[in-house]
């Protein structure tokens, strides 16, 4: 059966095109509050549990000995715009491991951040792997490499001791099981493992709880909570779902994107984890679904709520600004 | 019953992403050759139908007295990239029915090509509405208007003497009704009437052949189709879906895109029509469905037909160039 039509994209009176998707709500023993279209068909997750990968830098100790500040926390949480700060950020993190962008193996980009992008040409400059989104990520695993004391070249493979860590992070958190037979290669080059949707939420609960976690993993969960909620301009950028979001709602809730649809959240005082993946890999359904079960299981006054509801509903404007449509949740999300 | 899955986005050995959509191919006389999904719904065209718009503006004599060239009338059919040579050949076809860009009423955006966008932040300067992907075509309303002895002002309006031309021409191309019911505003503020695909295919396939049209409109398809042809760079721009199709295939072949996962096509030379919208409006989706049914259905040697191959299932790379997945037709289109 396939998974129900989640958020449709109206133009006037008709709906002009229509997303399918899945989604699970889960606490950190695995409860499922909510869930809808097939959860437990394994999805590949990619940026969506940056946090997740990010997790034995902080709980390794290795963040601690090299001094990482929380904004360079939240940058290996990110996927950033590429703006000038994430890049200057990105470099502080490498120097203080010894490195500098040479060692970095995401590839080159132009920023993300369409902005960034204009202002990077406008200075007569291309880019370098630092504005790679994931420069942040892959930035903190040659840190965690260097902390290890093993050699960071070839990180990104998957038997490179940070990804091994890297991959025991994501069983850990989220029970799952990650196969070889279920391993994609992702667009910064490191390993992504398809992950059930509820076991993601799972992760995610614990991730917003501690819940269930070692003593090293609680504190490393706790520190990278605080990271992210302190610096949410650095896990995104300027107009960007995740820093809006966690701008207008502080650290009752932590959002990730993924490509290809995926979207992870985070909402510490439900004690709940959240996990979407439109069918069709449309990040712009992906953020409506996972507004619309923020705004359900989240905790809010009236006021944040109701102003919450552009990234539920977002209305869609012509060139000239006017008003031509909107998204909408609807099926088991309306 | 949902429209089947027709495209597939695989990484690594797992179908990450899926697209439904429906289809159809058509001969000028109306004769389904194949359809896929529900082919009869109405569906918004987008700027697919633009060279449908672009008719009256060469049938009503507008184009002639006003010494349009083919490449300002490819430009009325384009969704351009937004070049120093789209702006110049766009502000051209306002010089001769004497404005400028400030009767333009689409709206401005930054160019739609990605290096188009950069080379403008380069040279310090900001989008203006000659920049915006439609402004070929508004250019065409306007001179059309001129030609008519309308006043241009509000051009976009649906009971404007223009877009009630370019409505009665759709009508005419595609045998369909088009009813205030059915009608959204467009991106750049014109309207949009949503006509079932089997429609807009029989209009694709009347528009390549000619047959069951009016003298005007016939001779008015012909110089259509011969202009397109002879600059496909004009009708989209580097490194775009249109302009490298119609460069590889050349004259038996007429493709355009629209928003929102919409694809028409002609093939002249087999007489038939195509059209086809992804469920999800995803132009991946949209692009790999075209292909397949061009593939399908046009007279290509094996060399080229082979060579089609990369726009019927493209590969996808990671940010080291890396492949990573592909993108492949399923399900009707296999």
């Amino acid at each position: 059966m396939p998974n129900p039509v989640a958020v449709e994209a109206m133009r006037g009176a008709l709906v002009e095109s229509a997303h399918r998707g899945a989604g699970a709500v889960v606490d950190a023993d695995g409860r499922v509050a909510m869930a809808f279209g097939d959860a437990d068909r394994p999805v590949y997750p990619r940026s969506a549990v940056k946090a997740l990968q990010a997790l034995p830098l902080v709980a390794s100790g290795a963040a601690e000995r090299l001094g990482l500040s929380d904004k360079e926390i939240a940058l290996a949480c990110a996927s950033h715009s590429g703006s000038e700060d994430h890049v200057a950020t990105a470099r502080a993190m490498l120097a203080k491991a010894g490195y500098d962008e040479r060692a970095l193996e995401c590839g080159a980009h132009w920023p993300l951040g369409e902005e960034e992008a204009r202002a990077l040409a406008r200075s007569g400059r291309t880019p370098t792997a630092l504005h790679n989104n994931c420069s942040g990520k892959h930035a903190g695993f040659i840190c965690l490499s260097c902390a290890m004391g093993v050699d960071p070249q070839s990180y990104v493979a998957p038997d490179h001791a940070v990804q091994r860590e890297v991959k025991a992070s994501i069983e850990a958190m989220t029970g799952a099981r990650l196969s070889e037979e279920m391993r994609g290669v992702d667009g910064c080059a490191i390993p992504t493992y398809a992950i059930p949707l509820v076991a993601l939420a799972r992760g995610f609960a614990r991730l917003g709880t501690g819940q269930g976690l070692s003593p090293e993993r609680r504190s490393a969960a706790e520190r990278i909570r605080a990271a992210v909620a302190a610096h949410p301009l650095t896990v995104a950028g300027r107009g960007r779902f995740d820093t809006k979001v966690m701008s207008l709602l502080g650290p009752s809730v932590f959002t990730k994107s993924g490509a290809e649809g995926v979207f992870c959240a985070a909402l510490p005082e439900a004690g709940l984890g959240l996990a979407v993946k439109a069918d069709d890999g449309a990040g712009r359904a992906a953020q409506v679904m996972i507004a619309a079960l923020i705004r359900r299981f989240g905790r809010f006054d009236e006021e944040t709520s109701a102003r919450f509801m552009r990234f539920v509903s977002p209305r869609l404007s012509n060139w000239n600004g006017a008003e031509v449509g909107l998204l909408r949740p609807v099926g088991p999300l309306a």
